[in-house]
């Protein structure tokens, strides 16, 4: 025995062997069809790009790009990244023909991702993630449409509004309250913006020891916790979802989603199972999306949403329907002899577009329709001696106790009728 | 003004914006309709895989690992490769569940490759790629079978069999012509297939330079091109293609596809336009799919086919049809003061799955309405103060002097009639 490879992938990446790509194709699906319908246009662009698009992003994202992404140097000495996310890209595409497009533009994609993380259960190095966009617009009508995307995609999956809430917030409101308590200069509040994006993730000590540190004073820090507090802005965006019929909305002053470029409303999606109680999509507006590749700014609203969580959000609430893509009928040969006459009858339903395939292996028929069931096939026909003689073959249900027989063109009737 | 970076993508990587996303999509859903209809079931991988898996292959390889791939090291200090073609990746998957599955298995994947080229025009470094293959079976109706199948891929995007020719040749058959000439070493009949292959992209008289030098032997070297070009062998895959109905079929012995792991049957399909005279797809036979992982032997028979070629061929036969995905109605609130009003109008025709988007620019109506035409929407929806007052709209009809008006139900009623 020569030393031999292993099979397993590569470290924090998966294999979707057909099962799970069904499911994975079922997800795409419903999201592209959703998008679809609120009149999204599918873009993609390739997952490799200078990695110049992720450096200049400023200080918050020099650890991002220095340990967590993919980043090498090509053959022809470029530094080229694996995309980390979809944001650059786009604002990429949409600066290089902002001149040409009629704003506004809605686009969704189903990029590819790379992320480096260091080894840890569950943690994936790549994953898939729903990227939908409106651009050249800051009505905020924008706002309502991308989050009522968001929503329609869940309802199109079969879920409850009570399965998830969405939470929102606005940047702009959130700094006429914070000047409102004095608090005025700008870095303290980006320290709470991010110290709020935390907030879930660390005890409640530790969260209002490091607000007083930012706030330098306890009363103010009390004054900020009791205005984060309070949550029952019913701002434009709110009262607008809801004329759409979308009422489970929190509006969450302490919500802060991390990336500094949303400059008014953000939001999230989170799940309300308690076993799976985290943030399922996450978005928000942008002043202008092509600073770095354009001084024409272009505004936009848009989110993401990845595949994993999707995932686990359909198997928390019991909601994957998908199957695999089975042969409708399975044409299973008396013997090999037969093989190339049950080409020929397959040939016959293919052609015409229905799913069909031939056991061709060496196996006894009774073992081949044994198997046609375990794959789930709906129909078998047997193709032996007899079958040809008398161009006569019986179409055989597999998931109920009855059969038709007749020639191939009266069966074929049968199936498309 | 500040520095700003260029909005080209990466060197040899493709921007698919809304109007090449089309018909990206349109070739991957015809190749998945198909591949489906033969019952063969999707499967995807990583484009990330361990940089070992192409090294194993050999000396032929070893210029192409350490020239033509993308391989890099990660912070972890492994060797990784972005995948520049599909087989090593599904032969890991195969051997990896080869004791669960039912063979034969039929599966196809659209994966994206990577190929480090030198700079030139038109010549990529990334493409995606139809991989269709048949694992765990040595019968020739399996050869028929994928034949037929990328055959089937032509007719779905309706080409006539003129356009295209399938040229077949065997390995097994060539080494018994081979033998009976008395060329029995095997790297002989290596190095004259390996010449073979180069056989269209080099001069005649340098063709036949090199065979002698190969041969050794004036005499002899004018027995093989006598071999060669004698292609009227009636193979049972011939025939056996006619039988379905394919017919345009050439045997050719000078067939030689440059993969060393090709064992039997090998084909191409090629375009016979004269501008576009080249190889659209190619595949063949192999006795041991997974001999690097396991010593248990898979034989199968697949194909390969890129997006790129296939593009080129709709092209040349002018078979593109594919239409970008326009929203089917345009509502066109009358000022932004409707805005929220036209969200709500375009909630009850979305929820049902009509595609649908709303123009909430600062544009006159008049204009609306034109750059609603010009983006091919079938229809326009108005809304101002009258209509909401009223609750009747008017749905007129973008491609025709006709409109239709009614509550917003009736003319949902009407166009999911």
């Amino acid at each position: 025995m020569t030393n031999k490879l292993s099979t397993q992938p590569y470290k924090g990446v998966r294999d979707f062997y057909p099962d799970d790509m069904a499911v994975q194709q079922y997800i795409f699906d419903v999201w592209s069809q959703t998008a679809e319908s609120f009149g999204y246009a599918r873009y993609d662009a390739s997952v490799l790009e200078p990695a110049d698009m992720y450096k200049a992003k400023g200080a918050e994202n020099e650890e991002m790009i220095n340990e967590q992404t993919y980043t090498f140097t090509d053959r022809g000495d470029r530094e080229v990244t694996l995309r980390p996310e979809m944001t650059p890209t786009v604002a990429r595409m949409v600066a290089q023909k902002a001149k040409e497009l009629s704003f506004p533009i809605r686009w969704y994609s189903i990029p590819n991702l790379f992320r480096y993380e260091r080894a840890q259960k569950g943690r994936l190095r790549e994953h898939w993630q729903l990227n939908c966009d409106i651009f050249g617009t800051d009505d905020y009508t924008a706002d309502i449409e991308v989050i009522a995307l968001a929503n329609q995609i869940f309802l199109n999956f079969g879920a409850d509004p009570s399965m998830y809430e969405i939470r929102v917030n606005d940047r702009t409101l959130m700094t006429r309250l914070y000047h409102a308590l004095g608090i005025t200069d700008e870095d303290t509040i980006t320290a709470i913006t991010r110290l709020n994006d935390r907030r879930d993730k660390i005890e409640k000590k530790e969260y209002l020891k490091a607000l007083n540190t930012i706030t330098g004073d306890d009363r103010l820090t009390d004054e900020v916790i009791m205005m984060l507090d309070k949550s029952d802005e019913q701002t434009d965006l709110v009262v607008g979802l809801s004329e759409l019929g979308i009422n489970n909305v929190v509006f969450d002053k302490s919500l802060a989603r991390g990336f500094d470029y949303y400059t008014g409303t953000i939001f999230e999606f989170k799940d309300t199972a308690p076993g799976n109680n985290r943030s399922l999509l996450g978005g928000g507006r942008y002043d202008n999306l092509t600073s770095l590749f354009s001084d024409t700014p272009v505004p936009g609203i848009g989110f993401g949403f990845g595949d994993v969580t999707m995932r686990d959000f359909l198997e928390t609430h019991d909601l994957l329907t998908a199957n695999i893509t089975s042969p409708i009928i399975m044409v299973l040969p008396m013997s090999t002899e037969h093989n190339l006459l049950a080409q020929k009858v397959a040939q016959t339903f293919r052609t015409a577009g229905i799913g069909v395939a031939v056991d061709m292996s060496t196996r006894k028929v009774g073992k081949k329709l044994k198997i046609a069931e375990e794959q789930l096939a709906e129909y078998a026909i047997i193709v032996g001696d007899d079958e040809v003689t008398n161009e006569t073959y019986v179409l055989k249900s597999l998931t109920e106790t009855s059969e038709v027989s007749g020639t191939l063109e009266q069966l074929l009737n049968k199936l498309i009728a």
